[in-house]
C-alpha cells in the first residue's frame, strides 16, 4: 500500500485549490464566469474566493468545522466549493429540494457550523429547525458585505494532508438516511484530470452548469473547468429555456446533465440545431439510445459516463472505439454508447468489475448479470461517521454498488437494473431498464419509468408509468401491444399509468416513491 | 507536507504502469506500436512488456535493481520503459551518443545489473569496459527469444510506494561528471497527465517518437501517449526524409523536437505542407521566433514548453492567450511562443519562479534576470548517490535551475541565457541567446551559437559560430554589418567563423564544447 514521504521538497499535496489559484496566475484577463450579467476574471474569482474563505476564519472556521451550502448553481456556490476548504473547512453542498427534514437531519449529521445560502431559499431554511449562523447570498443577502469587508490577506492557509476530506456529499436517501460521502482533496484532484480528459475541456471551452454543484461536488467539473482554464457560465434554474439561450448566447461549448434533463431538452418547443459542436456529458440514470440519437442529432456528442456519489461522480466512460465504430448510423452509435463502458483514465484497469457474490468476476457474455464494485482514488473514503455502513459497503477490498450489469466481451459494462429495481416475476428476472428502453421507442413517449408491483400470481409484475409528449394520445393497451412486439410477453407491463414521474433533484426518476405508492404496507423481497 | 495513510482502500499508488494496462483493456484492437513494419495492438504491446518483465525477473531483476537500456526509439525501448519497473526494476535510459568512457561511468555509477541494447550499437556496446549480462534487441539478437521463453504469468508484481524510483536518467555532463536524477512513479504520472493535457493527446493522436526515449524519459510522453489510448510511431533515426515519410504515411498528429530538428525539417529539401495540422511540442533550448513561424507555416501549431532533465522535462508551458493574442500575424504570433511560459497544469502558481539570490521575486517587468526555480511534484527526488549535489541544487527549499530569465508583466518567463553562457563583456551582460536570434533572422543563415571567447580588453567578447544554408554565401563582415543594425554594438560578435555545430543527441548546441575550444587552458569566471 502506498505511503508518501513527508516533507520531502519533491512532493507537493495535490490540491484542487492550485487549479484555481494557477489559472488566476496565467489567465489574467480571462473571463472566469459568467453569472446572469456578472463578468469575473479568474484573478477576479480568486480574489472572491480569498474573500470569502477569510471571513469564514473570521467567522470561526479554520480546521475541519463543516460549512453546508444551500444554493443554486450561482456565483456563490462556487466560490464556497474553493473558498471552504481554502479557509480550512470541509464543504457539504445540500440538495436544494430536499425537504426542511432531510436538511435539519444533514446539517445535524454533518455537525455544520455555519450556513451559506442563496437567499431565494429563504422560505426553505425558515423552516428549519436547525439555527446556524449563516450567510445569505444573493440580492438582499450580506453575501457580498462579508466579501468586501474581509481581508484577503489576512488569510490563514493550512498545510494539507491530501488524503484529508475536503467535502461531505450526503447520498439521496433512497434506502434510508442519507449517509456523508467524504471525498479527499487527492480523490477531487485526480478526478477533475480525468473529466478534463474525458469531456476534452479546453482552455477556450464554456461550460455551462447544468448539472447541480450540490450533486458529488458537481463531478468535481468546478475544480476541472477551472483546471483547464475555461469559462463557467453560472445557470440558476435548470430549464430549457436557460439553457437553449446560453448556449444561442454565451459560446457554450460542455455541459453534464442527467438524461432526463436531455430529454426535455430535445423535445422543448421550437428545439432547433445547435449552433457549434456541444460536449454533453450524460449520467445519473441509463440514457436511452433514443435519448442519445436524439441529442446528437442537434449537434451534440454525448460522452456517456457512470458512477455514484461514492465515487465522485464518474468512475466509468462508454470509450467511442475508431475506427471500428465510426462506419455506423446514429441508431448503432446511440446503442453503443448507451453502455456504460470502461474505466476513466485515472483508474486500473481492474479498479471497476462486474462480480458474482463472491468477488469472481461474472463471464463477460454481455448476458450473466452480476454487481458492479469499484477501488481506488476515485473511491470515497467513507461515510462520514458510520464505520459500519463503511465497512459494509467496502466488504471483501471493494466499494460496492448495488448496480446490476453485466459485461460484454469486448469489455464494456452494462447496466442491467439498479438491484432492487429489477423485478422477479414468476422466477424470471426482468431488467426495468430493458423494458424502458422499449417503451421509449414509441413515438408518443416522452419518458416512463418501470416498477415492479405486487400480483398475486406471479409475486411481482411490472408496471409502467408513462409521460406522453404534448399532444400525444395513447392507450395503455396500444403501448402494451407495441411492447408485445418487441420483448417476451412476461415483460411488458401488466399495468400502464399516464402522467408526470416524480423527480429528484438531478432528474433522476424516484422509482422508490412509485413503488412505495403500490407497495404500501406490503413487504418486498429484501435484496 | 503531505503524508498518505497506509493501507487505505480508497488509496492506489500513482503507477503509469496503470495506464498501459487500462489502455490494454479498453482499446483491445487500438494500434499501440508502429515500428517499420510491425503493428501491434495495445493487447500485444501489454503482452510484450509482462514477457519482457517475467524474463528480467527470471534474470534476477526483483527490486531496486538498475536496468540501463541503450537503444534508438523502436519498440524494445518502448517496452523496457514499462517492463523494468514492472519488474520490480529501476529503468536507467542511456544517451546513445554519449563516449564509451561515459556509458562506463553512468553503468558503474547507478551499478546497472543488466544492459538491454540495440543490436545496431554493437560496437559502441563492445568498446565498454563494463561487462554486463546484457539483452540485444534488433535482428540478430536473443530479445525476441526472451520474450518467446518468457512466462507473462510467473510475473510478480511488487506493491510499489509512489515515492519509489522508477527511473534514474543522467544528466548531460556538460559541467563535470554526469548526475543520476531521479524521477518516481508519482512525478511521472502526474506530469504524464499534464502533458496530455498541454499537448492535447486524445485516443485518435498519432504520436511520432522523434524525441530520443532516453531524454528525460521523453519527457514523460512513453506514459502519456498510452494513457490516451493513442498510437506510438517509432523512428529509429531522427532524419528529416524519416519525419516527412511518417508524416505523409502514417497519419502522424503529434511529434516533439529540439529547436534544431525543427530548424533541419523546415529547411529539408522538397519540403511542402503536412498534409494534416500537426502539434509539435518543441523545448531543449529557447526556440527563435524565425524557426517557430518557419514551421507553423508548413501546418504545425508549436506547444512551446521548457524544463531540464531535473524536471521530467517541460515544466512550463508557453501558454496560448485567447483571444487577446488571436489577432496578430505569424511574426508577432511566434514572438509570443518564444517566451518559455508559465507553471503547467499540475503546478502551483509559486511552484516555478524567477528569483534573485535571495529567493525574493525579481520584478516582473521583462527586464531584470534572475534565476529560474521550481519545486513540487514535477522536481527531481534528487540526484542518485550524491545528497550533496542534491542539497546543494534545493538550497533554500527550490531546485535552482541555472538558467536566468526575466519575468513579463503578464507573468510569462523568459529565458535570457544559460548561467554559464552569459557573456560578461566589459561589464555589460550579453544573453548569447538574444544575440543568436538576431543573427537567424537573417536569410543565409541556417543556425548559430554565440559564445564568450577571452578578449584582452573586455574580458569575454561574443564568437559567433554560424552554418549557413546549402548554397548560401555570406562574410563574416556582411552578417557582423546585419547585426550592428540591429543590437548594440558591444553585443555584435567580434568574431564569425563558419561550420558545423556540434550538438547533443537531443539536438541541442553544445556551447561547452565550442568555449573549450576557445578557452583551453585559460580560466573562465565560475558562475
Amino acid at each position: 500500500m502506498p505511503t508518501v514521504a513527508a516533507s520531502a521538497l519533491h512532493i507537493r499535496s495535490l490540491d484542487p485549490f492550485d487549479f484555481l489559484e494557477r489559472s488566476a496566475a496565467v489567465y489574467r484577463t480571462k473571463i472566469a464566469l459568467i453569472d446572469g450579467d456578472a463578468r469575473r476574471t479568474y484573478p477576479e474569482l480568486l480574489e472572491r474566493v480569498k474573500r470569502l474563505a477569510s471571513a469564514l476564519q473570521t467567522r470561526g472556521i479554520s480546521s475541519g468545522e463543516r460549512v453546508a451550502v444551500l444554493s443554486p448553481n450561482v456565483s456563490a456556490a462556487l466560490e464556497a466549493t474553493y473558498a471552504v476548504p481554502l479557509a480550512g473547512g470541509v464543504l457539504c453542498a445540500l440538495n436544494t429540494r430536499l425537504s426542511p427534514g432531510e436538511i435539519d437531519y444533514i446539517l445535524d449529521h454533518c455537525g455544520a457550523s455555519l450556513l451559506i445560502y442563496d437567499i431565494e431559499l429563504e422560505a426553505l431554511v425558515g423552516r428549519l429547525q436547525t439555527r446556524l449562523p449563516a450567510i445569505r447570498a444573493g440580492a438582499g443577502g450580506d453575501y457580498e458585505a462579508h466579501l468586501a469587508g474581509a481581508d484577503p490577506v489576512a488569510l490563514v492557509r493550512r498545510e494539507i494532508d491530501e488524503d484529508d476530506t475536503i467535502s461531505i456529499n450526503y447520498t439521496s436517501g433512497t434506502t434510508g438516511r442519507p449517509k456523508g460521502v467524504m471525498y479527499t482533496y487527492r480523490g477531487v484532484y485526480l478526478n477533475a484530470l480525468a473529466e478534463i480528459f474525458h469531456a476534452n475541456l479546453r482552455p477556450e471551452s464554456v461550460y455551462l452548469w447544468t448539472l447541480p454543484m450540490f450533486h458529488c461536488n458537481g463531478w468535481c467539473f468546478p475544480w476541472a473547468v477551472s483546471a483547464a482554464g475555461a469559462t463557467h457560465v453560472c445557470l440558476r434554474k435548470v430549464e430549457a429555456t436557460g439553457i437553449l439561450a446560453a448556449i444561442e448566447n454565451l459560446g457554450v461549448t460542455h455541459f453534464c446533465a442527467a438524461p432526463t434533463v436531455l430529454v426535455s431538452l430535445c423535445n422543448a418547443p421550437g428545439i432547433r440545431p445547435f449552433p457549434r459542436p456541444i460536449n454533453v456529458t450524460t449520467a445519473g440514470a441509463p440514457p436511452a439510445p433514443t435519448t442519445i440519437a436524439q441529442i446528437e442529432t442537434l449537434g451534440a456528442t454525448i460522452d456517456h459516463v457512470y458512477g455514484l456519489t461514492e465515487t465522485y461522480g464518474p468512475i466509468t466512460e462508454c470509450a467511442w472505439q475508431s475506427p471500428q465504430w465510426d462506419g455506423g448510423g446514429e441508431p448503432e452509435r446511440a446503442r453503443l454508447k448507451s453502455r456504460q463502458g470502461v474505466p476513466m483514465m485515472t483508474l486500473g484497469a481492474r479498479d471497476v468489475r462486474v462480480v458474482d457474490t463472491q468477488l469472481r468476476d461474472v463471464a463477460a457474455d454481455g448476458q450473466t448479470p452480476g454487481e458492479i464494485v469499484m477501488r481506488g482514488n476515485n473511491v470515497m473514503k467513507g461515510y462520514y461517521r458510520d464505520p459500519e455502513a463503511t465497512a459494509a459497503a467496502f466488504a471483501g477490498g471493494y466499494f460496492h454498488s448495488g448496480d446490476v450489469a453485466v459485461q460484454h466481451p469486448d469489455g464494456y459494462i452494462e447496466i442491467v437494473d439498479r438491484a432492487k429495481d429489477v423485478i422477479i416475476s414468476g422466477g424470471e428476472n426482468i431488467s426495468t431498464v430493458h423494458v424502458e428502453r422499449v417503451l421509449i421507442e414509441h413515438p408518443a413517449v416522452l419518458e416512463c419509468a418501470v416498477v415492479a408491483v405486487p400480483d398475486d400470481r406471479w409475486g411481482e409484475v411490472p408496471k409502467a408509468f408513462v409521460t406522453l409528449k404534448a399532444g400525444a394520445v395513447l392507450t395503455a393497451d396500444e403501448l402494451r401491444a407495441f411492447a408485445r412486439e418487441r420483448i417476451a410477453a412476461f415483460k411488458v407491463p401488466k399495468h400502464v399509468e399516464f402522467g408526470d414521474l416524480p423527480k429528484t433533484s438531478t432528474g433522476k426518476v424516484q422509482k422508490a416513491v412509485l413503488r412505495e405508492r403500490e407497495w404500501g404496507t406490503r413487504t418486498r423481497r429484501v435484496n
